[in-house]
């Protein structure tokens, strides 16, 4: 790792730089590809599956045989971790729910707010390697919570046109309504236009590759609602020497493990931890798997090290990372002075990867800096509100010369004259 | 205004089509504003403005006299309706605020969620014909109340260089901290990228003209977030014999005058009240000051007989209005059915201009079908939420395994080690 020395404030934005992305290039092809899935429909998303994933499709939903039988080949141990996960993530959710708010702003005037679910909901799990099963528990449990009444799940099929066992059993644990096997650019144009397999869904959820991403950012220009934007994936440590250096570098690597583009920062105002993180890193990183990629995360990785709590806590700001460890004994300062985080992970005994897959908080969050003004996803993404107002007689009495006055000052006569007609007939009746 | 009778479910669709608008024609333009605006600051707005609103600048920044001598030229009048207004929007957005969500999802592993304001909004109201210093109202003071520390204002000045005196004294009322004279696409690209005079933003709201609603999009490809994707103004009024006939027409009228492109729609399973519906509609329109453009309006306008409450409650879900009048005898049934609205105002003596103004709501809401998935403008557009979580020993020994299982059948080897060695640690002691 890399490490920087007490960095001049006015070098911050250089030393925090993340890799930028720009995915016009891929518009023409994300164009096309929405075109030909929109006019087309089932029959596009089957040329596309052969051509990208190599697999020829003869349905592309997934049926309840199909699911039933994932259900087999998933071992008990695996089941039973996914129930754990299952119960914190639903408890941690749930908890979330809100009623209404009311307030009579005035006598006779009554205002209030309620959420809805969004109705049809769209989730999309990458396919590749991995089977992130864990992703359709963060992304669907909330969904369920939340009354969508429609969950569609599309994830891109193996080239037997197979999804893993253990994405279609926490699909049907967690109460996904459609499973279609379609991924990449295709599946985001299915759920943004509907087809005969995939129905047409309102908001789109999910992590992605550069083609996932981009095809969500043009849904989101055609009227469908995004997660959010998306980015690699990211940590900043921030430790000092109550912090177990084998535990910092654990936790890096556990981030740095996911692309050769992941962030990875630690921050301390100790400069004495630097050899034992250090030696940790190098002693861990050889016994990993996927050693290379994690060493070419590691490469644009860096410690900084900084004076004193103010400024570990101003260049966390300053970040904004999607996921933030404090093993710190001035946690309490920076806990309440932190603003700009996606998830926030305290003490020796909380890391990044119970977040990840257990401890009930979602793993879906802002990378590339948006934590300063996205939230990660929770229980209320996947709902809005819907605003309400009852005024009497009497309340608009109170309030109606005020909406009169300002209307006339906005030139808005007819907006004047909606209160003015109500008034005049109230006046008449008295 | 139009009638339509009893329409099939499948022509639902056709009848109910808001104009489409496709901005990518404008993407040229924005994309160069924007990266003048990026690299020459402050001048490339004095350019634009000189340009596009024949305004010759020396200051950018509104002063502090400016602002106090536009305090004297508002009417008593006009300041005392504002004041009513500021109480009641204030009370009802104060009372959105929520407390941190907590829980022990497992013994030892406590997760909770708190808000944190967004640390720099940027508003944006557009000029013209009308000074609409409500809509500084509605953008400014949730954006107060939820602790947001700069508040940049962006409003085109007229050929003077001057901003109306109500938009000033809105704006100095409710909290804002700095007000720029500029307005269109370089006001956008101001705040998306800061220069010398409008600080950067992280988030965008208001509404605005076709430039301004593509900028904002180009600009939420650029890292910054936004209110919510914009278009023309919409009622939907649901009525039968218990309305009135005259309060229906005026309703319909104040949308309709807000432009030619406006939608306004009636909806009843009550065929009688169509005569004095139409006749009311004629008799106001012909005295209104911008008869032109309501008229234009309601050409393009529908009123819809339905067989019953029930297929009522589907078209409103269906078309999804940012406004929504209820003044039917079955309301108790639709407000529990419908879905999808952004603001419904209940009753013969709650007209949309009511909360357009002064109930306490708020009016930036979601257009053109967006209710589906989108909020209006509330307390919560201003904070995004971080989550936290803290595990002891005793509780990474209840989840830690589940993590382990879920991690290396994931592939995510560094994922489990993570726990593995932690657990490690905690044996070794005991």
């Amino acid at each position: 790792m890399e490490w920087v020395y007490l960095p001049e404030t006015n070098s911050w934005e250089e030393i925090l730089k993340r890799p930028a992305k720009d995915f016009r290039a891929l518009e023409d092809l994300v164009d096309g590809v929405f075109k030909n899935v929109r006019s087309e429909g089932d029959t596009a998303l089957k040329e596309y599956t052969r051509t990208f994933d190599g697999a020829t499709l003869e349905e592309i939903r997934v049926g309840p045989e199909e699911v039933a039988a994932a259900g087999q080949a998933v071992s008990p141990q695996l089941k039973e971790a996914i129930e754990l996960a299952y119960e914190n993530i639903y408890a941690f959710h749930a908890a979330q729910r809100t009623g209404p708010v009311r307030v009579n702003t005035r006598t006779g005037v009554s205002c209030w707010m309620e959420k809805r679910p969004i109705s049809r909901v769209g989730l999309y799990i990458p396919g590749g390697s991995a089977p992130l099963f864990s992703t359709v528990l963060m992304l669907a449990i909330p969904a369920m919570i939340a009354g969508c009444t429609e969950i569609v799940l599309c994830s891109p099929p193996d080239t037997e046109g197979n999804l893993h066992p253990a994405i279609l059993y926490a699909a049907s644990r967690c109460g996904v309504t459609t499973i279609c096997r379609v991924g990449g650019i295709q599946a985001v144009a299915a759920m943004t236009y509907g087809t005969e397999s995939v129905p047409k869904t309102f908001k789109i959820f999910g992590p992605g590759n550069q083609y996932v991403t981009a095809a969500k950012q043009w849904a989101s220009r055609l009227g469908v609602a995004i997660d959010m934007p998306a980015g690699p994936s990211e940590l900043l440590v921030v430790a000092d020497a109550s912090a177990v250096p084998e535990f910092i570098a654990s936790d890096l690597l556990s981030q740095a493990e996911h692309g050769a583009d992941s962030q990875v920062i630690l921050l301390t105002d100790d400069p004495d931890i630097q050899e034992a993180v250090d030696n940790a890193l190098e002693a861990q990183l050889a016994k990993l798997p996927r050693q290379e990629i994690a060493r070419s995360a590691m490469a644009n990785s860096r410690g900084i090290v900084l004076k004193d709590r103010e400024a570990i806590t101003d260049m966390v700001n300053t970040y904004a990372p999607e996921h933030l460890i404090i093993a710190h004994k001035e946690e309490a300062f920076m806990l309440e002075h932190i603003q700009n985080a996606g998830s926030v992970f305290l003490g020796n005994y909380t890391p990044e990867s119970a977040g990840d897959y257990a401890s009930g908080t979602n793993h879906t969050l802002p990378t590339n800096g948006y934590a300063r003004q996205y939230s990660g996803v929770n229980l209320g993404s996947y709902t809005k509100s819907i605003t309400y107002q009852r005024i009497t007689p009497e309340g608009l009495q109170g309030i109606g010369p005020a909406v009169e006055t300002m209307a006339r000052a906005e030139g808005l006569q007819a907006h004047a004259n909606a209160v003015t007609l109500r008034l005049n007939t109230l006046n008449k009746v008295q």
